[in-house]
């Protein structure tokens, strides 16, 4: 079968003659209808972030039909439709019990998912480890639900750590209307009561959010953005701020903006370095990095996608394109998520 | 001033001599620009539920303009526009403290709140004896705003019991698209992702249903209503039931559909009779009969009227024409929430 | 191998010719150290609750050393001292998914179970279905352990409902100083600041309720119970009721003394029959029959045994001695949780 | 009257013929009968953070019996023991009227709290401005009750931040066993099963935890402090840090502890910085720095020193030593916390 694989830094190929796996014990053989391309892709390859010697399939947002299952395996049957969760944790931790193994105990220690370290989905098929991972997608087309595995996971899990804080007479802040903000203000939207003010740096995507659902859009790169965000919020503030950026000038726009006692999670990993420290941190407010989400709140994604209440726009290409795909994703030329479709 | 007051059982006249209150410390005196008329009314005049001897004014959906405050009044001025809330608690337990005053320990013993033993607001003005019972509602028109203070609270605090329950891969069924379950569907999709299942007994109620939100809509008296039901839901079954009826066969059906570990939340006082024994009781299912909301979930559903995201249908009526209204009431024959307007 | 096994209604033999069982896919066998015995065995065994035709290992409460894993197991090892967590559900749905086997989609549709339909823990060896099932103990001794998976589960789980209104300006009624009881006073003293208060029918049990951490002890037999709880509560009353008794008077007290939106919680099974009506049933609180616990808070038990908070008393039998331990069981003869020792 | 007055910065002199203030409206005079001493108190005096031209009395952690009420003033009676809450907020805003009056919306515009800018309990009595500031303590002697106000409920309400973390399974590092820290381990104990580990720098200190309730004890100026708490905790580390130093090495030995998705709050104000940066903050973790607490919580504090779950260590001075208590609080000689007792 063919396969865009991994080889080191900076070394990307197509393969075409990698043997179709069989699935044994609990393991599942998914035939790939699509397999999202993310920009920690380019992490990987540019900058080698996975170790030297490890060779392996790219692509972690994965969807398809299951076309084998070992002798193991309940609850799945060729033919189905599924997506495949991307964060794999040991399966027996406290955290992985509650589905959440994207904080597994033991993540340090080992590879972590199909496409990051171990073989992923850009493929006619992945072998996925264990049934555990697969959550069934009924009626929805997989080539669309494919990234809804990572860039709606991650907007809806940041958003659920603040499902309380985020009332009616609420104000949430999103920071970058991008491949994941845009996302978080339809799933904020579908999910919550709250007023949504949205921040980019371009009169279209100010539009865009608008048009997705946010009452206010205000250009972050205004000398005054905050003043005017607390215009907007009068003395409250914003309860909850959701940063798709990670920038130093975002994190530090959100600490402006945040109420006491709310949350600002930090989701872009846009490299920001903000002081920790009194005078500059609000009392009472929750800064965080989220990772990733869990695998129930994966099947509350595909609830929201399947009643029609978020929809990702994408691209969709061929295989052959990975590199000519991962070359406009340098250069900003995506229009949607990119879909790879074997 | 003019008033509507209650002189004990089946004994409601409109007076025209009432002495204008002036407020002292906390006290606010609103000038009242509409005060809803609610069903509980027909519960105290025709079945004389509030002891002889008490005497007052009706009206305990209230809202207007401050006319005048006492000397001791922070945070409210004189032509603020307010809500006055309604379930008047001793202001010092612990349910008080946290605003939840429909809760409170004292309940058992004292008169509860405005048109409901003491003097309500079908008057001219209201005398609100406390500040802390008054709510902003800024840009609203009060007019509009009255009914927001039970015939949306309540139904407001009753899903929010089940907020954490309600994730968008779960059905929630609403039982009776009246007065306050119009509004639950409009409040769920507000503020959650789940599917909504609406149940009445009426073509038009059902038609009403989906107009507002409803994804689907059962005709409660078709003798398979549960089965439909659970076609729609699998074998997971409806997490939440909102029950709006309360009468033996509504909290039956819900009773039939509730998911394992579900909420069945008996908003509805229709007089029901259900055996709660094993075998007739789901496992790990909450059953409850929540009373009314807190105040800050009356700010919580300020935000949603002030975002447009609720609509209360009203019908506006003169003061004189209150004993007017109080029939059409008992016939049924109702469109809105009826709203005097002094 | 040796094993106790249920042939039909009133038919228990023990049988010593049973193959020993070889673990495949994620399969794992345990060498059985210790199997609880509970009062559910009685009413499987003298009511037919199993469907006949139905034969198999009794004993659902079961731990020991694994001898032995099938060739997918990963996280668990010969020799690992483990407890078999007793509800199984599908793995799959959204329960199961967030370790909670005990509320699985599927629980109507099949046999629930080790001991429980299917083969249990009164026997040489164990063969547990999936490695899912297991948790570590560590350094606790299995046969202490083995209760815990019942006995303790079921307490802690009926109290984790209820967690965040347990504080400790809160009081806490405890109808029943039996089996599960006498735990449940153990886990809320070392989980919880609340007040118990402790009800059961005799001085001895009083005074061991106080001994394990009740402040106050009530007769549930004396005619002004009730009176009794309100005089030490204040107006405030119970805000939560754990009811291990779950007959009509027990109910009946704990509708008497429960807060405005406490919560009443029946786990023992006696039958009550009471009526969810208005007028009989306070408002906000909400009345629940659980189902056993996660396996998520089976590791927060084991937690609190490690550390020594916990204490179930124990007699040990050997296997042989099963017909004689479940008939002084049924006379009330047994002093602790008996615990077979193969 | 006799009273502590704060005139500036470091200026602070005892005045003899203050007038004994009389309570209007909703006001409460209280007899001081114990005034605790704070750290705080030095802030004010010896940095002046109180803008000049504020003059007031001192003392933000006050107790005693009621000596006159406002002519509105319901719920509370001459001679009622009484805490005086210590922040005030605005009383209207939603923290307020959830009783979190420690972050309301407002704190930045106003004068915060009696001894904080207001006149405070340093004093034979004080005026305190509104009876919701007020929470009964029944039978406690208010000597001992007064430092709950401050040091035991701002611990208190930090540890609730994270309850639903504090499973039994889980571990709690608690460091700095000083004013607040040891409160904090006796919190722990009184209402969680997490296993707690202390930090601290001397053996006198970490003895003291282990008395306390603290299972381990571990010098953080160990340069392998983390090292030895990650032996104890295995790979999974530590779900809750809370850090009553707040300096850098200690929020630095915290971020080197927690767990994935776990909570790092500082509670002390030592000046740490540290940089919020991938690779230096943990996924999911939220770092705080919380405030003082709510009132609700005061409430559940004084149910833990009622029930004799919590021991504050005080020494007792008149009134006419304060400047010799400032003395030795700024050298460190106090022993327990110190309460003027005019």
């Amino acid at each position: 079968m063919k396969a865009v694989r991994y080889f080191g830094h900076k070394d990307v190929r197509i393969v075409h003659d990698l043997e179709k796996p069989t699935p044994t014990g609990d393991q599942v053989l998914v035939k790939i209808a699509g397999a999202g391309v993310c920009h920690s892709d380019l992490h990987i390859i540019d900058e080698g972030t996975i170790p030297p010697g490890n060779t392996f399939t790219l692509g972690h947002e994965n969807a398809g039909y299951i076309e084998a299952v070992g002798p193991n395996v309940t609850g799945f049957n060729t033919g189905d439709a599924v997506l495949v969760y991307g964060p794999w944790g040991c399966g027996h931790c406290k955290p992985c019990l509650q589905s959440h193994e994207n904080y597994c105990d033991h993540q340090a220690e080992q590879a972590y998912g199909g496409g990051l370290g171990l073989d992923g989905g850009m493929a006619d098929y992945m072998l996925v480890p264990h049934s555990r991972l697969l959550v069934h997608i009924h009626d929805l087309d997989p080539v669309i639900a494919a990234p809804l595995t990572d860039a709606a996971l991650t907007p809806y899990s940041a958003i659920k750590r603040s499902a309380h804080k985020l009332t009616p007479d609420e104000f949430v802040v999103v920071i970058g209307v991008g491949g994941l903000g845009h996302i978080a203000i339809q799933l904020l939207k579908a999910t919550s009561g709250a007023t949504i003010i949205a921040c980019d740096v371009t009169p279209e995507k100010l539009e865009f959010a608008k048009s997705l659902g946010a009452a206010y859009a205000i250009n972050s790169r205004d000398a005054d953005a905050a003043e005017q965000i607390k215009k907007i919020t009068g003395v409250k503030k914003a309860k909850v701020i959701l940063d798709f950026v990670g920038a130093t000038p975002t994190v530090t726009l959100g600490a402006q903006v945040v109420s006491l006692n709310g949350d600002q999670t930090i989701v872009g990993l846009g490299g920001a370095n903000y002081p920790f420290t009194p005078g500059k941190v609000t009392f009472g407010v929750n800064m965080s990095m989220p990772y990733w989400g869990s695998k129930a709140e994966l099947e509350e994604v595909i609830g929201l996608a399947r009643q029609g209440k978020i929809h990702v726009e994408i691209e969709q290409f061929p295989m052959d394109q990975i590199l000519e795909v991962y070359d406009r994703m340098r250069a900003g030329k995506l229009k949607g998520r990119a879909v790879l479709v074997p």
